[in-house]
């Protein structure tokens, strides 16, 4: 990679960190200069503003979380399994960058700010919640998931309760209200097969053993 | 009420909003004063920071959300009902004011910032919970509510479902998603009493219209 363009990646990775923690309007040019050591002509170089950076960091940061914590890492096909490993990736798989969630954070930093950010944040939900609805539609005309199930709702539900979770774990410091999340969308989840019992509860097995890390 | 309790009231009311829709570091005195139109000093005699203000601000935020939206204001005592009530009564009422919850909006804001408004989203929560999971013991004391229905777990996923529906909802300028999480939040409440039906789907009039108005 060329010399430049090492440096740029190197201010996005700091920029990232800096956004998610601090927000769009937390966080100043001067802040980056300081977290990488730049002058202002060579931070200015890469990016024509902070907005551009901010941009940038996010794209980064979304992409990061993406792979790490989205379960797209998995040669699981059946509908139900499928929808078991991408709840529970989220819940244990803690934010890879400092300041939690970044669709959060920038939903709520950008919401009565920054028009593109927000966009872009309104995008990745929309990503998320659409691979979510397309397992379930999936399911549906495999026969594994209730004709009855409403795809749309279901992703809306999987990604209110984890992200809403996440914010509480947050707050409590404490990974109870995630680990709670994750036995309720387990539940909910099993329940969807034509042939489930009555809400079956998961056993400890089926959903891990609790651990005490606080939420990230 | 004496004049300068009066102007120190309108301070904490104009600030509420600036607080809830810019964040804790995104709102400075320099726009409280602009907005109340007080010179520095004026500001300064109520407040001795932005700090003092901000607690004084998100206390009031914090009232009005509490009176408006969390559903104190009822004479239903059975516990099924009582849970629908306050589910509905979050759902339907927008936020009183501007910028969306400010719990939510104070625990991501502050949650790398701030330690004393971080307490306060804290304590805000789990007074909602704490309140969620003494009527779910009462319920089941009473019997109206299975005997193994998990107070604790089933506070954080009404909890958690409502703020992360929130926030999609007002991600997407909609209400599908808040009134997704009405919808199955409902069902799953219907579903605790003893002799619930399957998966009991409450009826469109059961949980009202939806309505077309955007997310607060």
């Amino acid at each position: 990679m060329h010399k430049g363009e090492l440096t740029r990646q190197r201010i996005i990775a700091e920029a990232a960190v800096l956004f998610n923690q601090r927000g769009f309007t937390g966080c100043s040019m001067q802040d980056v200069m300081e977290a990488t050591g730049l002058e202002k002509g060579g931070l200015y170089r890469h990016f024509t503003c902070k907005e551009d950076l901010a941009v940038e960091a996010f794209k980064y940061s979304l992409d990061k979380v993406r792979r790490a914590r989205f379960g797209e890492d998995t040669d699981i096909s059946d509908a139900i399994p499928l929808l078991l490993y991408k709840v529970r990736q989220f819940v244990r798989v803690p934010s890879p960058l400092p300041g939690g969630c970044p669709i959060m954070n920038t939903a709520i930093d950008a919401d009565d700010g920054n028009p593109t950010l927000l966009h872009l944040a309104h995008q990745a939900v929309q990503e998320w919640k659409d691979g979510l609805r397309a397992i379930v539609e999936q399911g549906i005309r495999s026969g594994e998931i209730k004709p009855d199930a409403q795809p749309g709702r279901i992703a809306n539900l999987i990604v209110s309760t984890l992200e809403g979770a996440l914010m509480i774990s947050r707050l409590e410091n404490t990974r109870h209200a995630i680990l709670d999340a994750e036995e309720t969308l387990c539940a909910f989840i099993l329940d969807l097969a034509p042939n489930a019992e009555r809400s079956p509860k998961p056993t400890r097995r089926e959903l891990g053993t609790r651990t005490a890390q606080p939420a990230k």
